[in-house]
């Protein structure tokens, strides 16, 4: 393992491509594919093979009970796991959203309903400050914004990025930029804006949005701009990390059996193996077998046909599905996450646009917990799942619920309203059968 | 004080109006008009004087040290304050929500702003699982339904009430019956509506739908049904307390010398004062002067008029605010709410809905906080008393968020918006004024 370059002292803001920064146990990025190292910096792509980059970490491996207590006397959010993140040592003393430590829900009526027989839970990402797991990935990429000298933070986003990016930037008095297409609806339009930030409407599709953001940064206009789904995505990725840390450490410092997991990019996935696996080579966790599930709505379910089919490769989709937020038609991480499925012994697994609406109404009503049609797609698939036998219900299971429902009411909106509309009076109350 | 009555075996669910309960160190309801004492029960008025009831408790003093380590050893919620509380002493394993233990935010931004110069803080109950205070209160309605044997939980409501008691009744496993006005924005509905229980529109206005549930609560048809607000409103309103709490112990068991709390029925501010007041008692913080603030929106300021004119009684208003969750026109607590500013030191203040606005967004754009309408009336205030010198800028001062800004997203949304419209490329970007 390479060997740790930080300082204890805290440097002046390092310009853009700077070599030496600070940033924890990481050390370096390194390509996925091929394996090159390069400089902590905002890069993304490997200059050798064009692989995607990854957060290399000299972790502090050999004394895991040490490592257990200064965890568990952290912080109650994300940075409790600094030293296993990329971000500086003081990083909860600097103005941000301290997102994390959200809800492991045990959740028994549910289960009863699937007819899990094992401990059913659901790890509650709703909890986090813009109720949506990107809380914890942009609270990351802005440590590295702070980091690489960046004045900016940008995105491109359809939805919960936008507010996540919003909200951490005004916290950490950075500025931020946000691009979406023109014509979302005015609810996430507001949330989008309402932190202050630039809030630029695209006159195109999302992918418009995004080549344009492509083309941003590679003009002298993007410098000193993070944008945390591009530049900076190799530091905002790990964030999903600390969503399996926190899952073992709220069991009581072991694994879950299975995990189900929403996939957009598939990134939050292959960071969740990522983090088991960490806690398993640094002792803090008993190695024995886990399984991954991902989950998929129909309309855009590229690889979720690709292992039925027994495909390593992706091909890309044109989605067509209410769960927004995981509508990414060609997902960068679609290989790895086939290949992830298919070590653990998982599946990947879709159901289609109203199984996601009767999944959200089933996790509201058995356990009081209002998900987004992301969350509607996990507990969807994780029925479907068990039903068909790839899910063994006598296990311990976790179904993540990634985001909030009120982001997304309109799923729900057609087919949920009142039982009865009655006039101020006992008889018109009896008269509707509530009585 | 009373002898505690409480036996350490759970006993089956008493019946309706049973006098013998296991509510933690709750005693007996009484009176506090006339101090008259009643067993607990689902009670809400003095039988001697009609005044409003409250639980009186043996509180466990006489070792601070033993209670905070108790405390400080508890679960992440407003269960760790099991042993303040009318609820049993095996609370936290049963299913609910576990409301509490939010975010204190310090807001370094909005001090800077503000012109405040000592420590200034943001209790933010949005955190909370249906994202408002409310989850708190609803959650103590829960145990004493449990413990009175009722089965079915209800409320009126135009709002957040109504989500929260739909969720923590669906986590429950109890059944739940809501009222509302039949003619509320469909996204309420929704939020109201998803959780699964009865959700029953009434042909009138609010007002109408209180007429209706104490009609309810005096035919046989109400037999079994706890009304969170109005039969079990003695429990239900002590959840309040925890607020108190949570900011003492989040301080390092440390009052704040200033608190500004939003007034709806004013039970929230005279709960978080008497929370304050048994933390000294009991030893757990120092004995010291605090101020408490109390906020209104100008179309519903019925506590700060009277305040004003120096009078003692509260005269009832018509609504009209933007601020719905605060637009109660006749508070029942007004009185007590008047009498705590006055002998604190503090002040009752309004802000018209053009400040709330602003506030909401102030708040967003300084610390990331995105608020409900409550939230601007409480921050909005924040800014007036200090422009009037009511509010010491040098001192420490905790301003209480109390809800979601996702719930009350039609307040800013004329207001709020894309910075600028572009077509996808650099020359528009430039030509936009933002690069
Ligand atoms: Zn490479
Ligand atoms: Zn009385």
């Amino acid at each position: 393992m390479a060997v740790q370059t930080v300082s204890s002292s805290t440097p002046e803001p390092a310009s853009t491509g700077a070599d030496q920064v600070s940033l924890g146990p990481a050390v370096s990025l390194s390509c996925r594919e091929c394996g090159e190292r390069v400089p902590l910096g905002p890069s993304f792509a490997c200059t050798a093979c064009f692989g995607p980059l990854e957060v290399a970490y000299d972790l502090p491996v050999g004394d895991p009970e040490a490592l257990r207590k200064r965890i568990e006397s952290g912080p109650s959010s994300i940075w409790r796991y600094a030293p296993l993140l990329p971000v500086p040592e003081d990083v909860a003393d600097k103005p941000n959203l301290n997102p994390g430590l959200t809800k492991l829900v045990k959740a028994d009526n549910l289960a009863r309903e699937l007819g899990v027989t094992g401990s059913l839970y659901v790890k509650d990402d709703s909890g986090n400050p813009t109720h949506s797991f990107k809380d914890r990935v942009v609270a990351i990429a802005v440590e590295a914004a702070r980091a690489f000298g960046f004045t900016t933070l940008s995105c491109s986003s359809t939805g919960n990025l936008a507010g996540a990016v919003g909200a951490a930037a005004a916290r950490a008095g950075l500025r931020s930029c946000v691009f979406i297409p023109h014509d979302l609806e005015q609810g996430k339009v507001v949330m989008a804006a309402v932190y202050g930030g630039e809030l630029v409407g695209i006159e195109g599709t999302y992918d418009d949005v995004n080549r344009f953001c492509s083309e941003l940064i590679g003009d002298p206009i993007g410098e000193g701009w993070g944008f945390v789904n591009v530049n900076l995505r190799p530091y905002y990725a790990e964030g999903s990390k600390t969503l399996a840390y926190e899952i073992c450490e709220q069991l009581g410092w072991r694994l879950p059996d299975q995990i189900v997991v929403p996939i957009a990019s598939g990134s939050q996935l292959t960071k969740i193996d990522k983090g088991l696996r960490e806690l398993i080579a640094l002792g803090l966790v008993e190695d024995r077998p886990y399984k991954i599930f991902g989950a998929q709505a129909e309309g855009c379910s590229p690889v979720s046909q690709a292992y039925k089919n027994g495909h390593d490769v992706v091909r890309p989709v044109r989605p067509d599905t209410i769960a927004k937020s995981l509508a990414i038609g060609n997902p960068a991480d679609g290989p790895y996450v086939l290949d992830i499925a298919r070590r653990t012994g998982g599946a990947v697994e879709d159901v289609d646009d109203a199984r996601v609406v009767e999944a959200i109404k089933l996790l509201a009503r058995t356990e009081g917990i209002f998900a987004e049609t992301a969350g509607g797609v996990t507990v969807g698939v994780t029925k479907k799942l068990i039903d068909d036998g790839l899910l063994d219900p006598s296990l311990e299971t976790v179904v993540l619920n990634t985001g909030d429902g009120l982001k997304t009411l309109d799923a729900v909106a057609p087919t949920t309203g009142p039982t009865a509309i009655i006039r101020p009076n006992l008889d018109s109350f009896r008269e509707a059968g509530l009585a």
